[in-house]
């Protein structure tokens, strides 16, 4: 097993991580930035070595300084975190040509998924259903028709340069076709000079449902179940849970056993997650694969009694995996508590937290690297801690997360706490009933006194 | 179910019964005296009423006050927690009296387990093992030959004034009886003016190891298996997990079908504790039992997915329990953190916290009353936090102890977190060879900076 470990990442991930190595027995050697001097990685790390000035692209997406911090600091093995470098498949590559293991995917599975078409294409030979779109570009709209008729509607039109939703049509029936096709063209030729455009089917009521696997050096694989991040804006996740309340135990074996054959295709090695859209009928369909740990992945954790940074540690240090598949017993949610005002569009709030109480008792768990004076630096992601709460049932769970979030004091700059604590009382929410457009209409109330 | 529940205590567990009750929806009220205006179960509670000046004389055992808060706040049931008035026949008397419910044992119950020799006597005709002693005081050396041959080598004499180890012996033939009756007698004599003497049978190599069971209203009954409590100073718990080390699966059998007995044998309603010596050779005898929350309960709660909390109030308010029993699924250890110095004979140490930092991440649950600012008040139990760590095996539960209290920073007042730290090393412990002598040989050491 590995004597050292360098982490090279920052936040509650290199905690994370430097906590479970600590577990293990094995050493760890913390990396940080100029902005990251007061970070309890720094401190919690056996050793830590600065690599360079706050700006990501000069310390923590720098590979010469990572690699010569391992090489000074004797590790014989990185872990990447999420983000920075986690999906960097010249990093890894450059790693096992320096002798170090990177704890995380090959450079060769990285680019594999890494791009979208590749990746695509890929689950498609796997024989993972993926989203039916139209080959290349539409010629006009008489093959705008038949494609359409092909994958059956209703379909989006999207404009090749687009953006923003310009050029951007759903529709549901033929009869819609040719003025929307007409239109769009027209919209994305006058946003982006550029009257391209394709199609795909379109996802009714979608949800964001990931699987998350595990695969060893020996060709095994199995999944630890879905986790349900349909609750996003813009893109970001703000809370998860699992089990999903949208699942069924058809659908988690079915969303399973598909995870488990891209996986095993491509012979993957380590934790990865396969994120798939699943829409009102319950058909999934491939969105793409993360080749590292997610941040969502102590809910996880908490509902199969299963360590994953353990795993990914001794999975990299050629340990076999038992190949059983891991069902959830419990409930579990995690809100991402980020340092953004959640009256005035989420915007980052960075700055010192003058009073940091964290809530704690039966089924709470939080992943953070904050503490009452720490300063915020605004160069980073704002997401500063991770509440997670775990019970029997949907609504145990939920009830205690309002409970945590009620306890947890955080002075001196804004938070998502209270964007969260009405998410916890919405209806929908309440009652599982949600997509990822949720926070297209989630408007936030002004916070009771 | 329950509108509104005043918690009777102070501290970690007023904490912790509140916390479960915002779960549940159930408003709470909270009582303090003058000194615990600070606390945080004060400020987390819907309601608080002061109820006396700081000694619990006055405050906390007050039960005049306590009724008069409940009657003033509407609260429709009462819940003692552990200490205070928890064991108190008289105060859940009279709370039935005001129509109130006792979340706890009736009168009956309390003082049928209250009194040591009613208790022994009762689990005796309930078929539960207890210690074999002699009937009353030896008449004799004589006497006393007959009775130790009778239960089997080896024995303790013991002074019926006794204290502090005087008029004490264990013997282990009958050879060695004579002259030691003697002695013990005449030790007993210059101790105390007594020479009365009464036999027990001599448990080798004791372990403490204690059944949680539930009853409801319904006469059902369940054990949520065993806690083992060995490392004891002074008869005081230092640090408790579950399963016990010495545990086998047809010992847990036998000591559950037991501690069920007891319970169903005195119609026993709510959550208690059927705590048990364990000798050498894995029989095991009656000690006593708790009618109330015990301080350790947390760690049963991990291993079985149950909160102990919840389940008290739902039986108090009549709901009947499934009947089947509770096997740990996972292992589960609890530091009892004391505001006590370890170097200094764990004298007590009051005073200021003036920073606390929690540890926190995977399989970590820390309850807790203290925080940064908090000054611990003199007149009350030392204790200020409990660190419970759960995991797959008991090593990786250490392993996790282990960095969870090298994480955990207190200042302003001694903690005994050394002790744990220098426990968690221990060879005996970490081979889980270790019985209620472990303290007196333990010796701990100077902490290395």
């Amino acid at each position: 097993m590995f004597k050292k470990i360098l982490i090279a990442n920052r936040g509650e991930i290199a905690m994370r991580i430097i906590r479970t190595c600590k577990e293990m027995g094995i050493k760890t050697v913390a990396v940080y930035s100029k902005a990251d001097e007061e970070s309890l990685h720094v401190r919690f790390a056996d050793e830590a070595v600065c690599i360079g000035p706050a700006p990501s692209s000069q310390s923590y997406l720098k590979i010469p300084n990572i690699i010569a911090a391992a090489e000074i600091t004797n590790a014989d093995a990185i872990h990447p975190g999420y983000g920075f470098l986690s999906e960097n498949a010249k990093f890894s590559r450059i790693c096992a040509e320096h002798d170090i293991k990177f704890i995380g995917a090959s450079g060769e599975h990285i680019e594999k998924m890494g791009d979208k078409a590749t990746a695509k294409e890929t689950m498609k030979k796997a024989g993972v259903p993926t989203i039916p779109g139209s080959e290349g570009l539409l010629k006009d709209v008489q093959d705008a028709k038949k494609t359409a008729k092909k994958m059956g509607y209703p379909v989006m039109i999207k404009a090749t340069a687009g953006g923003g939703g310009k050029g951007m049509r759903a529709i549901f029936s033929e009869e819609q076709l040719e003025s929307a096709f007409e239109s769009a063209v027209q919209e994305a030729l006058a946003a982006f000079g550029n009257g391209g455009m394709y199609m795909e089917k379109l996802i009714e009521e979608p949800r964001h449902i990931e699987i998350q696997i595990i695969g060893d050096q020996y060709g095994n694989a199995c999944h630890l179940s879905e986790r349900d991040c349909s609750i996003q804006r813009r893109h970001q996740k703000l809370t998860e849970e699992t089990p999903s309340p949208f699942m069924t135990d058809s659908l988690r074996d079915a969303m399973g056993e598909a995870a488990i054959r891209a996986a095993k295709y491509i012979k993957y090695e380590g934790a990865g997650t396969v994120e798939f859209l699943v829409d009102k009928h319950r058909e999934f369909y491939f969105m793409e694969m993360n080749t590292r740990i997610q941040v969502e992945h102590p809910i996880t954790e908490q509902v199969v009694d299963y360590d994953l940074i353990r795993e990914q540690i001794l999975v990299a240090g050629g340990v076999p995996i038992s190949g059983k598949n891991y069902y959830p017993k419990l409930h579990s949610i995690e809100c991402r508590i980020n340092a953004e005002d959640p009256y005035n569009d989420f915007r980052p709030s960075p700055g010192r937290i003058t009073t940091l109480h964290p809530p704690g008792g039966h089924g709470v768990r939080l992943d953070t690297h904050v503490y009452s004076g720490y300063t915020i630096p605004p160069n980073y992601d704002s997401m500063i801690a991770k509440l997670i709460t775990s019970a029997q049932t949907r609504e145990e769970a939920i009830n205690k997360m309002k409970r945590a979030l009620e306890e947890f004091v955080i002075e001196g700059v804004k938070t998502t706490i209270p964007f969260h604590r009405q998410l916890m009382e919405h209806p929908d929410y309440l009652a599982g009933n949600y997509t990822t457009k949720f926070m297209e209409d989630f408007e936030i109330k002004p916070e009771e006194e």
